[in-house]
Formats: C-alpha cells, sequence, structure tokens
C-alpha cells in the first residue's frame, strides 16, 4: 500500500485485524500526513457521529462540540492511528516512494517499484527495486499518485467515467463524504483506492475539514479488499 | 472576496458603506499589490477625470498634468485605498490565500476554501478551512485565480465566449478601460470580479499605466454586489 | 531615512509637520514591515495608555481591552501610519536599499549610498548613486542595517560601549520599552535610530508583541532631529 | 518545552503523569524527529536493558537480540511515544518555532518567544508572541536551539565549564549514555535540557544509534522538574 | 526593438545609418548575448566570404582560415558591434525586458510593454510602462519572445504556415543560412524579424556556429524596415 | 553516441572490438549512469545466464545465487566496462551535452550538436559546435534524449507506431528484456538505440533490476551498427 | 590578469600599447562588469576633466553637463573600452575564473590557477590548470579576488598597513579618487590592483558613481607594470 | 576509509593486495572525484616518471609526451582505479557520507559514523550507524573532512604546528609534490591521510595538475598502514 494519508493508517489497522499481511510505503519519515497541523495548524480534527467508533476504537479522546460532530485533538488522533496501525501488525517503512507499478497477465496489477525518498529528494539517479503484492491500494490522498501511474503507462483504463483520474470537484463536504462511502474503491485490476484519493479519481465533491468520511474510507477498503483476497486466490 | 489589488479595496470601501459586511482575504502581507511601486518603481499613479471623484473620496492628492489626466503619489494612493477601506468597515486579513470555492445546490459558489499563505509557501501539507460568503468578488488582478479555480474544478462554465478565462489580450489602454467600465463583472452563479480580473476573464484589452478604471471597476462590483444581495437574498 | 518599520513612518510624519523635507528609502515594495500581520498573523496589535495618544492623532481605532492596554487593528494602523506620514509632506520611495553611507569632514555621516532593490535581489551588479541629508535615520528596526554598515566601514565608533551594534537581550518588554524611550538615540555624528534599531544598537531588551515604545521612539527621534538641525545648522 | 527528540515526549508524559501541565511547542509538522527513520533508515532502533522498562510503560513490543540490547520497531515506538504523551495530557503544538526567550528579575528564563515555523520557512516578516512557563526545557538535540538563544542574548552564562554551548564529541555511546544520564541537566537559572542536547551543551561524548540514554533523560529531566517546580514555588 | 543577439546589434547599426531613430531594449546587462563565448566558450567565431564585407564596415579583424571561411575573436566582434551601433545613433537600454506589445486599430503592433528586467528576476510586481514605435523588430534569437507575445495574446496569426511559431529544426548550416537571407521577415503588421528569431518563427533549419547569416539578417531586416517606413508613414 | 547508461558502454567496447571509430559524448562528469549504486543504493547487480558471458568478457567477477541468475558488484561492474571500453579505442567525452543533431539530404542524421554540460547547469548562453557522425546511438536510457529532439524537431516520424517516442510501460521484467533483445534498434535513418531508451521508444514494458538485457542490447546495437556501417558506406 | 572592471580594460589596453603582452581572465560571459548599467540602471556615467583624454582616446562622445564634468552614454564607454583593449593586442578570455595563484622562490606571485566559470557555478568538482605569468593585476574590483587569495593562503603579507585586504571605506568620492590615483598599487611582489580593487586592498574611500579615477587608475597600473618588467626581467 | 580522490583508489588496491581487509566510503554516486574531467574538462593527465610505474602495474596506457612528464586518458585512468581496486578485494560503498568519527580510550580513532548522502542532501533527519575500524584513512582531498571532524570535536591535536587542519598554501607543484612524498602521514591516533588531504591538512604547497604525487600518496598510506597495523596490533 502507498500511504500519505489518515485512511490508510485505518486500513491498515483493518487489514491486520483480519489477518492480512499488510506493508505501508510512506514518501516521507513520518505518517500521518496533513492530519497533524488539523485544520489551518489549530490542532483540532472534527468527526461526525456515524465516523466516532472508529476513534473510540483506536482509544482517541472526543467531545461533542455541537450535536453530531465530535472534535478531537489532531496530534493524539494521528500518533493513535499510526501507533495501534503498526501494534496490530502492519508494518510501516518510511521515506519509501513509488516509482511504478507491476504489471503481468492481463494487465492486473501486481506489485510496485519503490525506492528511497531520499534518491529523488537528492536527484540521484538509482535503480529502484520491485515488491510483489496480491493487492495494492492507493493512499496518496487527491494526489492519487498510484492511479496517475497506471494511466500514464497503461492508458485510460481506471474504472472511471473517462478512464482517467478525474480530480476532485469543488468542495459540498456532506456530498463528497456521502459519495465516498458509497463509492466501491476498485479502480483497476488489483488496484484500491481509499480517503482524499477516491474523490480525486472518481471527480466526487471535495471534503471539508471533517475527517468522519476519511476513517470510514479506511475501514471499508479493508473489508473490500479482505473480501477480494478470499474471493480472488480462493 | 480574494484580493490583491487596488480595485479590490475600492470594491470593499464601498461595500462597507452600503453596511454589507465583507471580509477580503489578502495572499501576501500587505494590500494593494503592485500599485505601491507606481509605474517601473518611478512612485506616480495616472487617473482619468472619470475616476478622479474616487481618488477625492479617499482624500488622495493629485495634480492635472494634462487635460483630463490626473498624476497621484502611489504610495498615498494605495495606502489611503486600504486605511479607508478597513476604516469603513471591511476586514482585511492578511496572508490568507484561497484553495478553493464552496459549491453548494445548483454549483453556485457559497464561501471560499482558504489557508494560510505561509502554508504553502512553506511547502507544508496542512488542510485549510473553509467560509461561507453569500456573494465572492474575485480581485487577484490577471491572474483571475477563483475564476481558474472554477474552471478546473467545474469545467469551463463562466459567462465568456468560451466558458472558460479567455485572458486579457495586448495592451490598448483606452479601449480596455471601457470594455471594463462596460462589462457586468457576474461570471458565475455567486462569483463576480473586478479590475484586472475582469479583462482577464473576458478577453478585454490590457490597460494601460492609467488606473481610473481599475478604481472604476471597484466601485461598480460593489453596486452591483449590493443590488445582488438585495435580490437574490430578499 | 532608511525604513521598514512603523516607527520610522511616525517619525515621518512628525518631521513632515515641524516643516523637516524628509524622505524615507523603503526596501520592500509596500511600507510598514512586520506589522502588517499583528502578532504570530492573527491581525491584531496592543498599545498602552503612554502611547494611545498617536494612536488617535493617526485615527486609528482601539478599544481598551484590560486597563491600560489598548488593541487595534494592525491593517488599520499601518495604513494610516503610511497614509498620514505622505500626506503631512514626507515622501516615501519604496524598492530602495540603502548601500552604504556617505562620510565628510569629521567622518560625519552626510548622506547615503542607495540602489534599486530589485537589482541585489536579481543578483545584478549595477552602480548606484548618492544622496546628501542633513541627518539619517535608521529604522530598519532590529536589523540596525544603516548602524551596521557605519561599524563595518569606520570601525566600532558608535555612541554604545563596545562602540559595536551590541545586540537586542532576550524579551523583557517592559524593562525593553522604557529603556527605548530613555535612551537618546544619537548613535554618531549625523546618524539616529528609532524603533527596535535602537534596542539593538544600544543591547537594551526585546520588546514584546505590544507596540506602545515604537511609536513613542518614531515621535522622540523626530523631536531630537528637529532640535539637532535647528542646533547644527544655526 | 521546545521540542525536536523522542525525549521531550517522554518527559512530556511522565511530567503529565506528575500532573504538571505540560506545552510542547514542535519545530515540525510531526512529533518524533529523525526516530522515524530509525538507523539509517533501516526501521528498527535498539535499546538497553536499563531503559526496557520505559518501553514497556509506552507499551512499545520489543525483542532481546542479544544480551542487554532490545530492537524495537522504529515506527511503533515513536508513534507511542508521542500517543501516550499527549493522552497523558500534555499539549504538543506543531509547526511552532521558538525565537528567543522571555527574561525576567534576576535573568530567570521565563518563558518563550514564539512563531509559527510557517513564518521563517516562508521568509515572511511577522511578529512572535510571548508566552509564559515556569520552567522551560531544551530537548531540541545536538542543536540545542534554546540554549544557543540564551547564550548569544545574555552572554556565555550556562552553567558549563566555558559557559557557553560545548558540543558534542565524537561518538563513544557507552560513555556518552552513562554521562547523560549522570548529568544534572539544568543549564541555566528556570532551563533545563534533556536527551541530545545534554550532551551538546555539556561537551559529552555522542551516544550511538542505542536510545536508551535518550529514553531515561526524558525521565529524568521531568523528576528533576517536578523537584525545581515544587521547591521554587513552594 | 527588442534585442538579445548580434543581429540587433548589427540592424540597430544600419538604421541608425539610414536616419532612423531607433531604441534597443537588452533584457540582460550587456548585449551581444552569446556571442562573447564564441563556439563552446572558444573564442573564435566564423564568417563566410558573403558578410565579410559586414566586419570590415564594423572594423573588425579577421583572418581566412580556409576557402571562404574567416575566423574572428568573439570579444573584439561582439563590442564593435555594440559599440558601433550606439556611435551610430541607435541607443541600448540595458536590463529592460519586454512584457507585451501595444495594439490599436487593425490590430497592428504600435509598440511595447517594457519592464525592468530586475522587476521579475527579483519576483516583484511592479506595473510595466508603455513606449510607442511605428515598426517593432523581434531580436531575441531562438527564443522569438515577441512573436511569442503576439500568439499568445492574439491567437495564431502570424506570416507563417501555422500562424504560429514554429520553432527551428535541426542544424543544416548551409541551408538555414541561405533560407535566413532569403525570407521576408515581417511576421506581423508592424513587427519585424531579424537573425535566429526568423529561423524559429518560420521553422527554418537551424544555423551552425558560422555567423555570417546573422550578420546579413541584420542587415535585411533594416533595410527592409527603412523601405517599409518611407512606405507606410510616406 | 550520447550516452548515459552501461548499454552504451558495452556497445562502445563492441564497436570499438569491430574497428569503428566512436566518441561517446557523457553528460555526467563520471560515465555508468545509475549503475554504480546498484538496486537502492544496495551495491549489487543480477545478471541472467544469457548473458553472463559478457560479464566474463568484460572480467567481472559473478555468483550464481539462484538458478540462472548471477549477482556482481555494481562498482566493479560499471567501472570494468567503462574501463574496457575506453581500453579497446573508444573515446569517452565526459561533461559534454547533446542540443539537437545534424540533418541533412533526405532528412538523414548525420551528426550532433554538442556543448558543455557546465553551460545549462550554470545557465549560460553559450553557442555549441556541431561534430559529423555516420551512424548516431542514443543510450539516454529511458529519457531517450536524442530521439526526443528528433520528435521535436522533424516531427512524428520515429519506426514506431506512433512515429514519436512511446514511453516505457510498467514494469514486467521477463517481457521488457524478451522484447528489448528482440527489437531492431533503428529508430531513424542514422539513428539507432540501445538499452532503456529502446524500451522507452517502442514502448515496451520496462525491465526490473536485472542487467542482463541492457548488456545483450548494447552488444546487439553494436552488431547492427557493424553491418549498416558496412552496407550503406559501402 | 583577472578581471572584472573598467579599469582592468583601460590596463589591458594601455599594456598592449606599450607592447607588452597581456591576456585579460574575464569570470562572466561579456567583459566590462557594472558600468553597462550607469548609475542605478539610468544608462549614463560622469567623468571629471583630469580623465577626459581617456574617453577621447577611446573615442567615446561626452558632454559636459558642468564645469569639470563630463557625461557619457554608458553602453558607449563599456563597449568602447573593451574593442579597444583587444584592437590594441589584447586577448581577453571570456568565462574563466582564477582560482588560485601560483607561487614560485621568495613567495613571489608567478601566475594564476584558472578554471572554467561554469565548472564552479554548475557545481562541478574538475581540475583547474596553471598559467605563467610576470606580473598579475588584480581588476576584480571591490571584491579584490586574486589579492583575498593570498592572504588566504600565505598570510597577512600585503603592502598595506594590516598586511590584509583593508576593505574601502564609505563613500567620500573625492578623497576617494584622490588617493586612488596617488598610491602606488603594488601590493605584493608580482601583483599589482587597479580601480576599486585599490580602493578596497589598501582601504580607501569608496568612490562615487564618478568614473575617472577608474580610468586613470587603469592608465597608472599599465605605466607601473610596463616600468616593472624593464626593470625586473632586464 | 573516507574517499573522494584518486589517491584513495590507489591505497586501497595496494591495501588488498597486501591481503588487509579495506572498505572505502565514497560520497558521491560514483568513485574517483574529479579526475573523470582531466583538467579543465580536457579529458587528460600528466604523470611524472617516478609515478609512471603505478599507471603501468594498472595496466593504463600513457605516453611520454616531454621528457620525465606521461600523458594518459583521464577517463581509462579513473576507471583503471577505480577497477583494480574493486577486482583487488577492496569494497566500495557509494552515496555514504562520514557524519563524525568514533573515539575510545586514548581518544583514539577506532571507527567511522555514517550515514546515506541522500540523507543530507535532501535535508531529512535520520540517526547515522557506527563502523569500527583498526585504521582510518582520510582521502577527501583538499576538503579533508575527517580530520576537520577530529579537529571540531576534539580539539587542536593533529600531528601538525597548529594542531589544526592549516590549509594548503598556493600552487607549486614540483614542492607540493616532493613535500607531500615525503611527509609522513599519520595525523592523529588510528587516523592517516592521503593525497591532497595530506597538503591540507599540513600546510603543503598545492599541486599543480600533474597526479604522479597523487599515486605515489596512496601508495605510501597503505604501505605505512600495513606497518601500522602489524605492529599496533601484534
Amino acid at each position: 500500500m502507498s500511504n500519505r494519508t489518515s485512511s490508510g493508517l485505518v486500513a491498515g489497522y483493518y487489514l491486520a485485524k483480519k489477518g492480512i499481511k499488510t506493508a505501508i510505503y510512506e514518501r516521507k519519515l513520518s505518517a500521518g500526513g496533513g492530519m497533524w497541523g488539523g485544520g489551518m495548524m489549530f490542532n483540532k480534527i472534527v468527526v461526525q457521529t456515524e465516523a466516532k467508533y472508529i476513534l473510540d476504537e483506536f482509544e482517541v479522546g472526543s467531545i461533542e462540540y455541537q450535536k453530531d460532530y465530535y472534535v478531537a485533538n489532531s496530534v493524539e488522533t494521528v500518533s493513535a492511528l499510526c501507533y495501534r496501525c503498526v501494534r496490530a501488525g502492519t508494518r510501516i517503512f518510511s521515506l519509501l516512494s513509488v516509482e511504478d507499478v507491476m504489471i503481468r497477465e492481463n494487465d492486473r496489477v501486481t506489485g510496485l517499484v519503490i525506492n528511497w525518498s531520499a534518491v529523488s529528494l537528492a536527484n540521484l539517479h538509482v535503480d529502484p527495486l520491485a515488491i510483489r503484492a496480491k493487492l495494492v491500494i492507493d493512499a496518496t490522498g487527491h494526489a492519487a499518485e498510484v492511479c496517475h501511474i497506471v494511466t500514464r503507462k497503461l492508458g485510460n483504463k481506471l474504472a472511471t467515467k473517462t478512464g482517467d483520474v478525474i480530480g476532485e470537484k469543488s468542495m459540498w463536504a456532506e456530498v463528497g463524504e456521502k459519495e465516498l462511502v458509497a463509492k466501491t474503491p476498485e479502480v483497476y485490476p488489483g488496484l484500491l483506492a481509499t480517503g482524499m484519493a477516491v474523490n480525486a479519481v472518481f471527480g466526487l465533491s471535495r471534503m471539508g475539514p471533517i475527517f468522519g468520511g476519511m476513517l470510514l474510507s479506511g475501514k471499508n477498503v479493508a473489508d473490500l479488499s479482505a473480501y477480494l483476497l478470499k474471493n480472488t486466490s480462493g
């Protein structure tokens, strides 16, 4: 899984809980992306009632500040997501970037081509290595990096209207969140997406600074992955 | 209102005078954009007779140097625009950038998604916040940043010939100024433009270093905004 | 006068009121320095009772939020300082940097060597020009740029304990403000300082985000300049 | 407390456990510094027997790979330190930099002058704000940033042989770790240090990639702080 | 005329000789572009027999090193071109960039919109000024900057097959030189080109390091300009 | 030959062995490209049985670590390729970049337009020189720089499905290697390709970190070149 | 001679006139330094009566605008200096930097260690070459680069009060010019200086934008060099 | 051994020949430093008679172009040094930087603290690892990086006149080469130097572009190391 967002950490947690061996490749030094800074550097995040059970499962404190909206400390939330994800058994490898995907029979994604992030940051030319995987999840947020690699290398063949990454629309938080949870995030044979990457790939509305949809999306993609792994390899 | 130009300050002043609650989000530390430097760093600006009454209302001194053309000190002009705009009741928030617009029913612009300018300048990843507004005015000069966001996110649906931001034509000052004042600056439901942004959006001729059209455009968009707010919310 | 701070604008205003011909060379495009951003980008500044009369004279609104402390809008304050300074008759030339001072008989500072700021920002090599002045005021904040030029070019001959720019001490706002107002800001024959430059030159305590001392320092240096000009040239 | 290292998080945890109200100002977006990357980007850290109880208290898994040396996952460790630190009640404010210290009677450090990290990263000029504190802990690693501020502003008055920050010596891990734990980390009235900052300030030997001393140092500074707060304010 | 190449200097010389008032706006500090460095930093240039008379007229020494090819010192050549161009009466303004063209009736180019080069190099926002001209010559080399401005602002209306700047083809020196001299360099009403800009605009073959075509092209555009000025204004 | 990869060095070696006078222009200071760093900075490369004879011919040690796969030290391999290539008689000119190709009758590539790499790295403007060649080989890896120059200057006329550089597909090492060896690497009259440049030009699958195909491709292009040179010039 | 200023070109001219073989190594692409831009980018320079004969000898036009002060076009002046310098027989090598001096018996400077300027601009590591010379002249302006190399490599042994480069004092044009002309510019065995480098080395007053002293200094150093060469080698 | 120069490769070769297990940590991607570019990017190096036997041993061709001076191809030389060094049994690890030394009893250097070069190039904070070594050789050229670390960390205790790195003097090739070969390159207990690092540490004269001393120095340090290892560990 290629990760930069909180939905990736949630997915990693639930996948491990289901006994699925998962590795997260994190481009940055630390995991969790922008969630550390909350909204505009004010260290708070907001979660709706529907997703509060995930905060509870990760043992993150929250306060109901108006009906159906809970506020949590952003640093506590992101460190809890990361801690419990690793603790559950998923491995996070930091400072690793995805350069390409591996493709085999039927053009199915069967792994990732990775390299040290420091190599490209330092503008060096060093060859990457390849890692096999039964399923790949794109958790790179609105950049949707893995999905973009697929369209650039293999043509516009994603499971979207145009076959390409459509790009998220302007912000309409309630609609964006609902669309996100409703969407089946399988974007290509062997490749799923989660979190804002789903909004970007399918052209859904941008979500606001309310994080519930993100957390639920991580849970959903873990459930779908487990289903697919049982049925495709069975 | 997203601002970087003098027409935005003029608009802010007249909106406040009409009792309309207005907030200006200014990407830079200081307001007023390039007007501080006059033409080519020589601290003078020129205004025609038609717009001189605005200089007078802002208590900016000017001298008639040839028939129908008045010259003013650029530093005095821009600080007066800023001072009287705030003084009239409009709030200017500096170092805030517009990342996106909010959209709701009927794809109408209903607010802005803002973030600290320092966040992107420092290449950080921090989530933005959203602000509701009954009307949004794009006063970002020839960059027309808010209008560009709309076309990128929602497709070419602006009230122009192509639906897109057409881009200002080469300089023909007299024609550009006249076209600017004549144009109704409503570019999208909920979104107006003012100043050079109007020239850019509708593909009008570039204006010269004569600032009268800019000032009048700020006055015009304030009048139109007041009319729209009374009629749409009434 | 070489300027980057609000105390320079206050000094420019009072000098003009006294009928003294004053020019301010501002390194940046806009005047007023960091005051636009208030404290930590929250657009507020605080002024004590002693300095409130200056806010009143510049027609800047303020509210007493606790005994002896008034809060004002930072954008309104800085644009008012700039506007009224120019309006009073002082000329502000923006985008001009001070490269050196002119020295004549008795090593007295008799002018400034200036150049376009854009020249050094663009890393070009273009020769500067020289401007004569009866008195020079260093209003460049804690950088104390003009004073540093003097020590670098002429040796440690400033009117300080070491002869050098001592550097401001850590923050102790109340003490720093009192020391600033008490200090006679003549640092070298022909060269005065104002605002944080005084703290830096004489090694006074750093002032907090309370701006009263800055404003009073601008008033003081104007008074002292008028006195010196009358007595040295008389 | 100014933080960039794991010892700061450990200190924050134990301070909160003792009921002391603590705030951590973290310059980066995420907490934990270089610990995320383990040794040379291989995601492992090593801890000695003496410090293993801290891993256990933070519920971090570890394996004894040779006598007296335990290996742990670096991502699990750092997220656990951060999570449990916040969970215990200490507040972490990310993206905040320390620009200066506050000084009052007897030149005692009585607080910090802070600003958004994004402000200096973006090369903006915005004034900072000041925060009072009974005790300040420098947890900025071998940079020892707060201690350097004190010597730059107040002269060489630290509790070291030279009065200055001496700088850590070359690596001799066993000696460095022992010296660190043995050293009383009070460096100036009102200012303590922890972790590698202690090595840097007192010129101790550099520690290897073995993290036990770091963790113990965090525990020690918390104990000493509690003792000082009880005795100085009592 | 907007200049960065030796053909512009040749044109400036012959225009002045014909008594036509000419101004050259040079983006860099010094005129002459890459000719200072000769070929690959070896300070030599080569000129064919056909163009040798221009070297002679500018009093530049040259040696015949093989039949029909003369070699000259690149520094002598470029300084002679510049010196004799100014000496003949043409004014060169250095550090001035062309931002746009002026357009009036019939979309004819009637002048240039210029600004200090330092302004854009320093990333400042300062308004430009406009200069009227009866004819404009694009002498900006293979960048063909003025021609690109026209197509960007006014659409693909140049006197080329596509209406756009076609871009020079790969190197075939003999063919490129012949095509250049044969081509009538009028690219738009009011706008001519000279030197490599002609190759770029019309898609001619790239010329080698042999400079004869460049010099002849400067002479040609001067002749054509004189003809046009006599006939259009007459 | 324009070079940045190991296949270029192999080609240079075999060309010299056949008595063909060959020059390699290397953009960097040192030859061999990314092979120095092995896979992800771990100094090993892997070669299949089919290509092992090339390692043997260059006197590079290797160990069979699993059936049909041999591992070699990357630093030994790349320095051996470079050493034996020069030793065989091919000249390597380092720090030279290819800016353009020379074209003559029938649009056939007849040479290269080269310049010092330092010139463009230093952002200088200095004219290039031209070098004639009977055949040009693009050995610039997946950048396929020379082929890109041809399509940009001469239109989409390469010997590929689209006439353009298609771009390599995602990684499928076995398929990519086989396709590479099978492909006749003549891409344009007078222009061949070798190594990853072949994959990029013809849109073959990306090869993994297994280098056998690269080495064999260098051998192949040398054989084909020898054949062409004998038959076209004969 | 290491050059970046107009005095170097004047010296080169007079040296060639005396039949002395001279080479100028110019760090930049073009010669003449900041003189192209005149004062503050206004293309004019001023020369006093004493130096007007040099303008006349170089055939540069000038106008007396007030008693004893002549104004000339800066572009004409600098291109004339360069043209006549090369024309007289001195060779100018552009884009060459001086990295070090050669020293032999008696620590006398006996040559220069030079490298392509592009090499350091491009941050490459390439070894320099060495050039023998009977005399070296530092004409690098106020940077006094060659003199600085000597003090850094050989200790403070220059013919100045401190043995070091003292640095020019603040501007006092009349005094600076007189001191410059009066000073014998031999700074070290085998090393002379000219122009602003003399002011910098001996700590003379800075000259204003009046260029007479610069031109005379170039003439002086040529005379002194001729004298020394006749007497030391004779 | 920390390496960036050809003398390091020579030392590595002879150490391996003596059966001493040696590792070279190379900061760059490729080994050999500036030797790839020859003198001023002209791909030649010069070697004197005394050192020619080393060229012969490495099987590098050379031609006597004047008495006692042989010229060789720089690319052939550097790749031969690298190839035969690895081939002899020494391991070269590229992209590894030395951050510090390890010190133990008697302040003897007992190893190196290393990190990926990409980590600091990418401005990341990742902890280093430590490597034990019986002897360390500083082969970092005139930067003398390891020796500088020792003086910065342990004080001025090198075996030089000042105890510090003195810095190489200006160029006097013959003297520099002789001094280099004569000097015993033991600079600190456990730390030797080779090549230009010796010149830098002991303040010897700079060597010219003649490489014989460099090669001999590598041979010498290998001999000395073998002697020391036999006698200190025996």
